[in-house]
């Protein structure tokens, strides 16, 4: 039997690799201040469609169904829209609320290469603070993390919803097409600039090509004077400009880089939005300011702002550039018995209490077939205590990788720590 | 909004507290030589079933649904069930196979007191070792996990499969009866003896008085020359005095107890059995020997044993008995630009990558809301970082526990570290 159509089991070495990653991701996130939250996997199918205005069209795109009482429930997509469900039912705490939540979410995409059903997010966001710090703050992290897991070049490409707002404006399209442009522009990277003309062709956008002339030349001071005519215009500059000076300030500016073709999908940003990008094709993260949707949920208003990492394709970047080092997954030795069970197992269990992970024979195999085994298993450190041996009040180590073995003093564990400590 | 029916949200100090017994249950199983393993929530109902013999029951007591394509889905039950399809699936990996999993699970029950329908367990397994060492390494991984948690008193309650059918056959039950006396003796903590006199005479099981004295008595020395009739009691017997030898040489013996009335549900187990009890109700954990699991998921015949830790019984357990250390959160330290917000971020991102978490002014508000904030959080350090102290390159630490104040050379942040670490 396999596992569901488009999700995986995670196993071995890919398995030690996504807690590689995990862990330091959550490193970072707990070194800025952010607390933990744990929402369901299952949400009310209400949840998760108000985000998108409750329309049922959500539907094709997730795992919905009903319970014995016929509840209606869906698995959540991502990890933002139950949090705001619980920062909106939860108004009284102390804020800003930071938090950060890595875990599984859901969606019913057509299976492609690397792209799964099931896959896992690990996010920040920052609930009521609405100020330019805290978008300082999120790329701050992002860039944390990146260089953390060892990207050598990377970027957050930064854009802002208000400036998109007075480009399309600026450019002659009515309000009500707005989000027709948003659309087109955002399938860049899968259509191409002359995809992004047809389909605005197509949907009857007028003065579209001044639109893709402004976008394509990606060069805001050029334009600065035109979005100036516009309110929205005027506050999406304070935001961007805010931003990259604060950026300049904190001595990021070589990892930020400002672009005008970025949109985010037709989610509920606000204000400015990043993405983040390390080579090959995909982003492995984004995410923006979100003002509104909390009160979506029935909240207090509650300015918010956020970033999603994509765990697997942060994990498949690293892979694809080499960026595990060698001691991605513990160290652990092997200790094999020869007519000296009790004592090995004792020993076993001082060594583990020092710090030194052990596997240990449960086949009562012969000690070549130990070897193969530890080979198999890619473990460097073997140890053999042996009845003779331990007359002696000694063990034998091996190292596996050299060949090199020591004669270890019972008395004189701590040696072996040393030893391996000294071969890293 | 709310969660769903039966699920919660784990914030706060609630979601600190999970985090530190689940990294403290992660460490020891690494510790033990166990790797990762994540298999996803969703799986066809046909892997879910096949457990219980693939009839459709257990659709009453899981989520079940189907998918747009209309196959039948379902979220897992427990962790056992997908590692066994897992291992079924990939015959050719090195035995014996080590892996813990710890993952959410999700039960159709009725929602009470402390039971989630969304709920996590942390597991340990292994798969291809038919010898006693398995068994004992999970009993030993049983029991530093509970010591590593703080659990001053505690029971690994061990029983055998084997010799639960030899004392049904012994009481002169006949074998079609055999699971419904099971059945029966699991309910003890329930429904107590009358209860289970009653169930057996309700179920027309013969003799059944003498099977309730047998166990009642709960002495195996007593009964040892009426098992050792049975093929199945022999066996049994090697088993459980094979494991409780080991259990004494390895010094666990105080933390082992040997318990007729054990059963264990009316699962998949066919040798020895253990349930973790901690006072309190509940058993925090539970498993035992599997050795026909994996054939039942299409694989070689592969013995199999394990654990499983029911991970917010062991924390609301951990609770009630006051086992959580004061620094069960990481350290946490804020800081307050005061008129200087371009320094106060560039020493925060030194003092992060020294290893001191920090959190800093996100909502540009005055000192004394910031204090405010910083103990409503919880926060013990208090960093001011102001123009004036900073023209005599210094800042200004407080202990907000105990009011003592420092001034630090910004040319000597190592101090910071060193007053946190000589106050904890």
């Amino acid at each position: 039997m396999q596992p569901v159509r488009g999700m995986k089991d995670w196993s071995g070495d890919e398995a030690w690799k996504r807690e590689y990653v995990l862990e330091r991701i959550k490193d970072v996130f707990q070194s800025y201040g952010y607390e933990p939250l744990e929402t369901p996997a299952v949400e009310y199918f209400e949840t998760l469609a108000a985000k998108g205005g409750g329309g049922e069209e959500i539907k094709e795109e997730i795992y919905y169904f009903k319970d014995k009482a016929d509840r209606e429930l869906g698995l959540r997509f991502d990890l933002t829209v139950p949090t705001a469900r619980f920062v909106a039912s939860n108004p009284t705490m102390p804020k800003p609320y930071k938090r950060y939540a890595i875990g599984k979410v859901w969606r019913y995409d057509r299976p492609q290469a690397g792209r799964y059903r099931e896959f896992t997010q690990a996010d920040i966001d920052i609930f009521g603070s609405p100020s330019i710090w805290a978008d300082l703050e999120i790329l701050e992290i992002a860039i944390t993390v990146m260089r953390k897991l060892g990207f050598p070049e990377f970027k957050i490409r930064v854009n802002n919803r208000k400036i998109l707002e007075a480009m399309v404006l600026a450019s002659g399209i009515p309000e009500d097409k707005v989000i027709d442009a948003f659309r087109a522009i955002d399938k860049l990277d899968k259509i191409g600039w002359d995809g992004i003309t047809k389909e605005l062709q197509a949907k009857g956008v007028p003065n579209y090509e001044k639109l893709v002339s402004i976008i394509r030349e990606n060069n805001l001071e050029k334009i600065r004077g035109e979005l100036e005519k516009f309110d929205v215009g005027r506050a999406g500059l304070e935001e961007i400009d805010g931003l990259m000076k604060l950026v300049r300030e904190a001595g990021l500016e070589k990892w930020v880089e400002l672009d005008l073709t970025l949109v985010r999908g037709l989610e509920y940003y606000t204000g400015n939005v990043f993405e983040i990008k390390a080579g090959g094709q995909w982003s492995c993260g984004g995410g923006g300011r979100y003002d509104k949707l909390v009160e979506i949920y029935g909240g207090r208003p509650t300015p918010a702002i956020g970033i999603s990492f994509g765990v697997e394709r942060v994990i498949q970047l690293m892979e694809d550039s080499g960026l595990f080092p060698e001691n991605y997954k513990p160290t652990v030795m092997y200790i094999a018995p020869i007519q000296a069970e009790k004592e090995a197992w004792k020993i076993r269990q001082k060594l583990i209490e020092m710090g030194i992970a052990c596997d240990i024979d449960l086949m009562e195999r012969k000690l070549n077939k130990q070897f193969d085994y530890a080979k198999s298993k890619g473990y460097r450190w073997f140890l053999i205590i042996g009845k003779k041996d331990l007359e002696e009040n000694k063990i034998n180590l091996k190292d596996l990788e050299t060949g090199e073995e020591w004669k270890i003093g019972l008395v004189n564990l701590e040696e072996i720590r040393q030893i391996l400590e000294n071969s890293r």
